[in-house]
């Protein structure tokens, strides 16, 4: 039924539509959308609230030639569908096919790579400058959500941008609704301004001012595009976004492309740096994702019909951590938790209920986490941060200055360490534990699986006096190759699962698993194979990592992380020449491209048969 | 003369004190800061900007029970000679003396231990819950200045702490100048709206609502306190502040005492969080700084009667860089330069002075930093970004993220890695090789001297393709023991400075000029030595590396920086079970206290005296 769309191979074939053919073509991309996001998984509330303004976007300017940097990059798979790859989108994320992020490898339309929040404005003012010395006369286009605006790197750019006074248009990509609903100030604003009598009068005053805005306020005004919003847009983003130095159009119906396309067309003849502020709704023109657009920011498959998931596992370590946590904190009051704008991600929503007082969703602002967190820590309360690995990278700087130097009792509970999966480079949980591992007087955890990471929790929160990282994956937490019942948790103690004379595979989190399914195929060919769960990373278990280097001619280690200040370098700071060979299995140091977990962990050979083959290998290179 | 100073022991000596005292008190601090400075170098132009504040907060608190958090704290002289730490103040960031920034560890008055920028209200966030779920009733008060204030971090916790409503005082430490003059929109802002009738009328509304504010407005008007500053108080602070959630006082006059405790009162009376924002000049009291602040901000020791300071050495590294910038930028227009306000800091005020359209400092805000350089790289221009090693921690997802997953050219110019001196735990530049060298892609670069340093940054900026960084520490460039002319620079091409046979020292910046003076001492003990200078962490040359493994029973790693991912780890990966025995010789994963940098150096047994030691130790235990 794409009539269209099937049309489109690039997005010079849209010079040719109409504004009626190009309403519809938005209509076909959504429909393609929900389609490729059913059968793929992907992000699928924010890109249907951006498919207007990605075909005004794509009508207005040349993508290869003018630059658009879409924040966070999870609403661009419109523009994707409209600039060369419909047909690759129908393997969305998967092995081979297109990242669900901008990917400057991945087209020339895509001038930048985002994938983590708010960094648009910095890289399109820097795209802008380029441009100015270049002497070219290209557009920049940054595309930001009002989620994205709370964290504190994009209010650094726009401090700058204003001072700088480059040509710079910025979308505000204004959806009322975060990835979670959004509970800074500038919501709560709203509530008390509407109903403040000394505010009136300002806005009266401002209503003024905004008739006298020569070219666009009046145009807006004539043609009655006005988006009736009270004070959020008439006054508030107007005054925010002028104090630093933009001119401010708006608020426009983001889903008209008309206007869209004049507000575009107006900005780039004002010059200067410009904010347009579009309205716009999560979840647009898909019912499902229109009532519960949380649930629909990141989705895996299902069924586009009804909007039904096929799989909805309940048995991942956040569904473990999430309970654990509202178990420990119901006997004991010093603990509180804390999410950058992430409950439902991170499992928080459960505390969120059941103790409100004592939850803190500070919006996307992982700096401010961490060190609020560390206030809170010194206060004597127990904060429990829980963050992703690569959002973690965030907040390096105060987990070291704040925390760690500090000696204060924080707990981080960083998930989706690891292989994350479909999400790709820019979200891989790849560098917790480097971090972690150097930072003055952390202990580092990583869980094989549930049973261990309840344990782990419960020492973090009730036992420990210093920071605490835990880490965990995306994955199950109840496929353990463990045979027997778990030892109880000790910092600093190892867990031996399986004894051996040839090898030792030392290893970290659920890859302890894969190691031990490895030992089976590995004694088919004669090879006995120590297994030790590591499970406090730091402190390490010296005697058992000593007797293992001194006891075994091959040792591994096997972690989801990078060798270089992970598990392995831990273990190569113990060996003191005594060791035999050591050899680390590990995430490369390159960008780790998408597909699903299980197959990028097996491309990475971290699968039970990727280990197995490595020791053999290594065996036989020894001539054993 | 210090007649009343010398009375005051602890903040508890301040309650005999009536006004006239209280300002005497706060003429004879701003003396002793001097005389402390003047003697052992340090923050000076902060420090005297704040006595009276200090003393206004301290007549009011109490210090042990209310909590006063400083930003960046480098302006907390005064209320460490006025809680309990005087006499030692004598001996200020040296060996054994107070630091020279708030400490958990140092006083019960040091709440929370500040040195990096911004953090301050996140901090006192956390200190207000934790005291709301403890039911406790001590103030909570952050003192930020304007310049912290252009720092993503303080926007992301005051929009939190709108939201949370938390019994806040955030005192705004306006010096109109922060480490360098702000060049931020702003501080522009002010300009445009001078000369704005449109303005004019805005402003007009406001003075109603000003005098309509119910305490504190009248009060303030009434007792003639405004500080006459145009807009930048009186209408704009206000509005954004009063956005974001708080009750806005001011602007007042920060030297006057008595306005000070009044409004810290009202302010307390007021509840909820609440913002008074103090007028202050940096380097208040002193001719020579309140003549060059910046100047004056951190300086060395100097004479207090003229101010002209003892040393002032142009042979470090920040100024070869500074040089060698400019020379390459002469004839190679692409490059352009990017500071986080420390442009004498970082050496790039002549490259300002030089090419002021192809400079940029973007206020202290590291992480817009460095995602602007990488969108700069993307427009195909050069971007060299000069930061101190401790505030690239401030930057590193975007050094991951933004720059080395898109293997953009950018060059970090990484000043102060390694150990800082005086400045202590907060500052060392501990972390950036283990940062760089797990990053996809980046070169990393440790020059040994001043001509190394020009080849590596003519090679990073000219020849290199993806992202490089360069670590230099703050000493010498010119004190290098290499006795022969420098080899030419490759990228993964180490140095053979000398070859032996017992030992082999791998080293890392100048760390091998005092591996070189070591070996005089080993060859004493009739030990002789390989002394390799790697300056190319990554890649690393595998070939020196892997042949020094194989021909020396006894290898170590000299580096200024954890092992653990650095040097250390990068060698070991080399290593392959072939190894004789490494031992790293390197900072440990401890806070490490200020002192000055050579004694440091020193302590931590990484001079030529203490690697000679180590090596020594080892080889007596190796039972040669």
């Amino acid at each position: 039924m794409a009539h269209i769309l099937d049309q489109i191979d690039t997005h010079k074939d849209l010079m040719a539509l109409d504004d009626a053919d190009l309403k519809a073509l938005a209509d076909e991309v959504r429909s393609y959308i929900i389609e490729c996001v059913a059968e793929n998984g992907g992000h699928l509330a924010s890109n249907l609230g951006t498919v207007e303004l990605t075909v005004a976007l794509l009508a207005e300017l040349d993508p290869e030639v003018d630059r658009i940097v879409w924040d966070v990059g999870h609403q661009s798979y419109a523009m994707k569908i409209l600039t060369g790859r419909r047909l690759a989108m129908k393997r969305l994320r998967q092995e081979g096919g297109p990242s669900g992020f901008p990917n400057i490898k991945e087209s020339k339309s895509d001038c930048f790579g985002t994938g983590h929040s708010s960094t648009s404005i910095s890289a399109a003012l820097g795209l802008a400058v380029s441009r100015r010395l270049k002497g070219a006369g290209n557009a920049v286009v940054a595309v930001i959500g009002d989620g994205a605006m709370t964290g504190g790197m994009a209010y650094e750019a726009m401090n700058n941008a204003g001072a700088l006074k480059e040509d710079l248009i910025v979308i505000l990509n204004d959806n009322e609704q975060a990835i979670a609903r959004n509970v800074g100030s500038i919501s709560e604003m709203l509530e008390r301004i509407r109903f403040s009598p000394a505010r009136r009068k300002i806005e009266n005053g401002f209503k003024q001012i905004l008739s006298g805005i020569p070219i666009v306020g009046e145009k807006i005004r004539q043609a009655g595009h006005v988006v009736k919003r009270s004070l959020k847009g008439l006054l508030l983003p107007k005054m925010l976004f002028e104090d630093l130095g933009f001119t401010y159009i708006g608020p426009l119906d983001g889903h008209n492309i008309k206007m869209m396309r004049n507000a575009i067309r107006d900005a780039r003849k004002l010059g200067g740096p410009v904010i347009i502020h579009a309205v716009t709704k999560k979840g647009k023109g898909y019912a499902p994702a229109e009532a519960d657009p949380d649930s629909y920011h990141g989705t895996g498959p299902f069924d586009p019909a009804t909007g039904i998931k096929v799989n909805n596992n309940k048995d991942g370590f956040t569904d473990v951590f999430s309970k654990k946590l509202v178990e420990l904190a119901e006997s004991d009051p010093r603990i509180v938790a804390i999410t950058a704008a992430m409950p439902a991600g991170t499992g928080l929503s459960s505390f969120a209920r059941r103790f409100p007082g004592r939850y803190f969703d500070v919006g996307i602002a992982e700096q401010h986490a961490v060190t609020f967190a560390a206030g809170l820590a010194a206060g004597g309360l127990v904060p429990v941060v829980a963050l992703y690995s690569t959002f973690l990278q965030r907040a390096y700087d105060q987990m070291l200055h704040d925390v760690a130097l500090q000696g204060l009792h924080v707990v981080l509970a960083i998930d989706r360490a690891g292989i994350v999966g479909e999400d790709g480079a820019t979200h891989q949980g790849t560098y917790d534990m480097s971090m972690a591992l150097s930072a003055p007087g952390f202990t580092v955890l990583a869980p094989m699986d549930g049973t261990e990471l309840e344990m782990m929790l419960g020492w973090a929160a009730e036992e420990a006096a210093g920071p605490v990282m835990i880490r965990y994956p995306k994955g199950h937490s109840n496929d353990s190759a463990r045979t027997g019942p778990a030892a109880p948790f000790m910092p600093g103690r190892a867990e031996v699962l399986k004894s051996g004379s040839d090898v030792a595979l030392i290893c970290e989190g659920p890859s302890t698993s894969e190691a031990m399914k490895a030992t089976s195929m590995l004694e088919d060919e004669g090879i006995s194979a120590t297994v030790i769960n590591i499970r406090s990373l730091k402190p390490i278990d010296e005697q058992v990592v000593r007797s293992a280097l001194k006891g075994h001619r091959l040792i591994f280690t096997v972690e989801e992380g990078v060798a270089r200040g992970g598990l392995y370098s831990s273990v190569m700071l113990l060996c003191e020449g005594q060791a035999g060979s050591v050899i680390p299995l590990s995430i490369p140091e390159s960008p780790i491209k998408h597909g699903k977990r299980p197959a990028v962990i097996s491309r990475l050979g971290l699968d039970a048969e990727g280990i197995a083959k490595a020791v053999m290998a290594a065996a036989a290179k020894e001539g054993r």
